[in-house]
């Protein structure tokens, strides 16, 4: 998924040792009591740092980016992160992957494709809004970020989910 | 909107002083020129600290409480309560607001109660994940933190987007 992209793009441009465990979260392996007593959340993907677990990719790219040029300890730079983090979760992540997910892992159903374009507005409203600022800057704030990893992790994946892309050079 | 009400709520809890501006967004206050020129992603509420303007409520609750009890500036306690926060963001917020907006602001357009009604597995499941989490701790996050007021700011209002909120003390 684009969520676990975002972080495997962090790992490695952070050049952090780290092993990899792929589940299979269409066969309910994010669901089993063991995952779920290590994992409350239940989401994936989820870090272990040592006993410290963490869900929510977006939470894991600020723990693993602190104390770093990709997450800078500068008390407006990090709000301003956050913001364009907390847009990606609710208003991007939250229209095109949903999108996505019908249509590529559900489409055979007979309201993928409506439920589908429900999300349609949210997303093409996302998709401009990152339009006209990256029209005029060239990084989300500043300079290179957790921010720009985390708006990038699923845009390339929208057209899976129905989105054209070539409006949003 | 319920997370509007959040950063009321941090406002308060911190003796901040502010100034509350109300906007009209169903009558497009927030989409003139000269709003979208300060708030560039549209999205209320939106902070103005001097010059400095901020956006989404998560990213107001971390710049606002940052260096109080409320945030507290340890890398694994950040990380935690970063993580509710996304998860209320992209499952609960995304979830119940959404349902909510569709029954109580456009209640009267024919597709209003479908879309709500899509929105019942993410927003149930959402409460269960909260329900076994506070049923055996007090807070989102040792103590009381930004997470527990981000979870509080629409849980709430669940009713107004069809939730039955009874089977979640």
């Amino acid at each position: 998924s684009g969520n676990t992209y975002k972080c495997r793009l962090v790992v490695a441009q952070l050049g952090l040792p780290c092993e990899i465990l792929t589940l299979g979260l269409l066969k309910g392996e994010a669901r089993t009591p063991e995952f779920r007593k290590l994992n409350p959340m239940g989401r994936v993907p989820f870090l272990l740092d040592g006993d410290f677990g963490l869900a929510e990719s977006n939470a894991i790219l600020a723990y693993l980016a602190r104390g770093t040029a990709l997450f800078p300890d500068d008390a407006k730079k990090q709000a301003r992160i956050l913001a364009w983090m907390f847009f990606e979760q609710n208003q991007l992540e939250a229209s095109i992957a949903v999108a996505r997910w019908h249509l590529k892992y559900r489409g055979d159903q007979p309201d993928a494709k409506g439920l589908a374009e429900a999300q349609r507005p949210r997303g093409v409203a996302s998709l401009k809004i990152m339009e006209r600022h990256f029209a005029q800057e060239a990084w989300a704030v500043d300079a290179y970020s957790i921010a720009d990893i985390a708006l990038f992790g699923y845009t390339p994946l929208a057209p899976e989910g129905g989105f054209d892309l070539a409006p949003f050079p």
